[in-house]
């Protein structure tokens, strides 16, 4: 007998119709009358349901009708024009076999459950529409960020999640160590012996691959990273988590008008990605998640995103009249309510913001021949704000290390990445895309603990 | 101008031929007569290099003579018939503009150098031709692994890095931690406290993503995790990295049969498409790091793997008369060098062994009718030897639990786990791929260090 999945069912329900077949699934909804009823089942691949219909001819009507909800049968029967106005088909059942009885007190029984409470049965919530809708769009869109940039050539490097240095001199990392902590190896002078720890030194969780794959982007042109990274910072928020997916491409011989292309490019084919392959979970997403989505993604989709500095962002946004309550002013980090304004009010789409002043931004940024501004480039768009966050790198060897010792930062420590400027360095440029940003941005998700499957936040590393 | 990257120019040549173009590359090799050269650049696009020819005609003649390698050009040119006999096409220069010059120190100069040099340099090392073909092949073979399984339908979950738990009660696991170890807090007992700690307990980097997974597969049906795992194992071979890929797919409804009949089906995908997909890179393996590589992966794709039982496979080793340096005894683990006897001399080809003894696997897997044997799988390959491990898994929740008693696990530890088997549990199956030996696989490497970008051992985590 043909062994279906109900993904193929709603693809060509015409080659199964009227003929027997076979289904495998989790019970979804089950009603039941005297003498027939009705299941829902899910088999998991594919946001629909599929309908069931049964009577007492069934050998185990009695068992059936009783069934508990999220139960895994194996269904035999014949696929039927639905008479029901939700369907267009139904399967009519000759075999219910019961493979795994739920227990009576599963719970996620057939009413509204908030998202705080789904979160401390997330091994169980995929089951429900809202996250089985959430996790195959995170799925599929990760596979559409590998397809963008292999079509492109680019080579996809995993970049170490250990590490022996702290990428950006910022950021609170996470410690890794294999030392016995009620007995610390100390040194003559009493402090701890990294020494003696696993890797001879201290390691931390990574807080970007950037430095990483810049070192291969001076081997391969085109590089990409796509890895979890970590931040240690306790800061109880929706949009932050300890440890979150980061999408990292790395350009030679490319600048930074070269990198917008690249983030307004890979956006766009994301957008289109998702409604060409999700369009069910897209629909989902714009009911009940939020009205505005769909809208949205389109209008990005055919918007040429604008470009403005940073410099004439700040006078952009003092002109416009609009009350922020945080200072705007040169200098200044651009304030989420501040970058909202940019492209939901003063643009009503997405801005690529450039050249913001060198203080407030990272070492390895190219600095611009004014002196005071650096090659970095935000993406804003509406509803989020920041997504994107890039630069040119500063590929000349002398600035950098001036930078790098106004900063404090020893150079000593970095010497593999100095050496890519030593060695037949060229302009290049990258960017960092949170996978989980785009992933709220795509479906209207506003709690970044509700697109990872176990997030990790202070406290909380359950499961 | 057309600014072309090699593999275009590789792919299509008689699209540019007699054609005014421009290019991007590092300089591989340079020779220079009087009043005429040739450099070979390689852009990074495409294993092989372009032949650049350009004469005294050029305005800076005597700079691009003086050239060093991998020093960074921008050259534009006519792209014509090559009279050599080493490449077809080359381009005679016009123009070529010096973007970045390599200092005379780069320490890959044109002589062979060990792959144990070239880790204390894993920044360059990419630049080289073996490291071009590995991580090209790295690469490309993710990404395979990804179209192998979104093309089934399988979703693609992160399963999390920082973990609560231990996934197989077994392996030496990294802790992850914020507490300052200067001044560790103590609780009343004056145990260090990690309700103090930045997730409030105790935290380890994960060694496996599969229990994470199975809860997934029961919503989504199949499923497949593809990210990095951790053992803090002080073993210092050539088969052992700290920080490892793994690929764990997961199917619902699914048997040891479907198991097995998945993996060999995603062996054989991988081989196929890197044999289609790079055949300069599979080409060079061939001729430079294994000889008999191109000959064995072809008699793999072709051959139908064997399926013995453990038992069946004690049996063939003590009648086969081969020698061994440890006893061949049933209860005994195979050791490498009787898994390699059985699909190196025994069967001539990939042979899957299964249903172990219970004592030597994991407590998650099916116990078998005998009481004494479990539903294990592990895939045998020539060269290798255990190159994929996996199970069905029990789905029992009572003979689950007895088995976790009897090895001493906590089943509070394991609740949602648990659940798994409570609410509409299924037989279910799935596997582990090390991607790492993956690649050796179908390199020929026979280093870990040396198909990881920035490897991690002990006493080093250099980069």
């Amino acid at each position: 007998m043909n062994r279906i999945s109900i993904k193929d069912l709603y693809r060509e329900p015409d080659l199964f119709l009227n003929q027997t077949i076979s289904v495998e699934g989790w019970v979804r909804t089950l009603r039941v009358s005297k003498n027939f009823g009705f299941i829902e089942i899910n088999d998991g691949t594919f946001f629909n349901n599929l309908q069931i219909v049964f009577d007492e001819n069934l050998n185990n009507f009695q068992e059936v009708a009783k069934l508990t909800l999220s139960s895994a049968l194996h269904v035999e029967g014949t696929l039927v024009k639905s008479l029901g106005a939700k369907q267009l088909f139904e399967l009519k059942a000759s075999v219910i076999e019961i493979i795994g009885l739920s227990e009576p007190d599963y719970p996620l029984q057939k009413k509204r459950h908030s998202f705080e409470y789904l979160r401390t049965i997330a091994h169980l919530r995929p089951r429900t529409n809202t996250f089985s809708a959430v996790f195959r769009l995170r799925s599929t869109l990760a596979f559409a960020i590998h397809k963008f940039f292999q079509e492109k050539g680019f080579v996809y490097v995993h970049t170490p999640i250990i590490t022996g240095s702290d990428c950006e001199g910022a950021g609170e990392m996470f410690r890794v160590s294999t030392l016995d902590y009620e007995q610390l190896p100390k040194n003559p002078q009493g402090q701890v012996d990294f020494g003696e720890d696993f890797f001879g030194k201290e390691t931390n969780l990574t807080v970007s691959g950037q430095l990483a794959v810049e070192t291969y982007s001076m081997a391969f042109k085109n590089v990409y990273t796509f890895g979890p990274t970590f931040r240690a910072e306790n800061s109880n928020t929706a949009r932050h988590a300890a440890e979150f997916w980061m999408i990292e491409p790395e350009m030679a011989f490319a600048d930074l008008k070269d990198n917008m292309h690249l983030a307004e490019e890979l956006l766009k084919y994301l957008i289109r990605e998702m409604l060409e392959n999700l369009p069910d979970e897209m629909a989902f997403f714009n009911s009940f998640i939020d009205k505005a989505l769909s809208d949205r993604l389109v209008q990005v989709l055919n918007a040429d995103f604008a470009r403005i500095t940073y410099t004439e962002a700040i006078q952009l946004l003092q002109k416009s009249g609009i009350k922020f309550e945080y200072p705007v002013a040169w200098g200044q980090d651009l304030h989420t309510e501040q970058e909202r304004a940019l492209t939901e009010q003063i643009f009503k789409k997405p801005v690529f913001v450039t050249d913001y002043p060198k203080e407030i931004k990272a070492f390895y940024m190219r600095l611009n021949d004014d002196g005071k501004t650096v090659a970095a480039m935000d993406l804003l768009v509406p509803g989020v704000g920041e997504i994107i966050g890039g630069s040119q790198r500063e590929e000349r060897l002398e600035i950098l290390e001036n930078r790098m010792s106004q900063l404090g930062l020893n150079h000593q420590d970095y010497w593999w990445y100095l050496d890519t400027r030593k060695y037949g360095g060229t302009p290049h440029a990258g960017f960092g895309l949170g996978f989980e940003r785009a992933i709220m941005y795509l479906t209207g998700m506003t709690n970044i603990r509700d697109v990872i499957s176990f997030p990790r936040t202070p406290k909380n590393a359950e499961f």
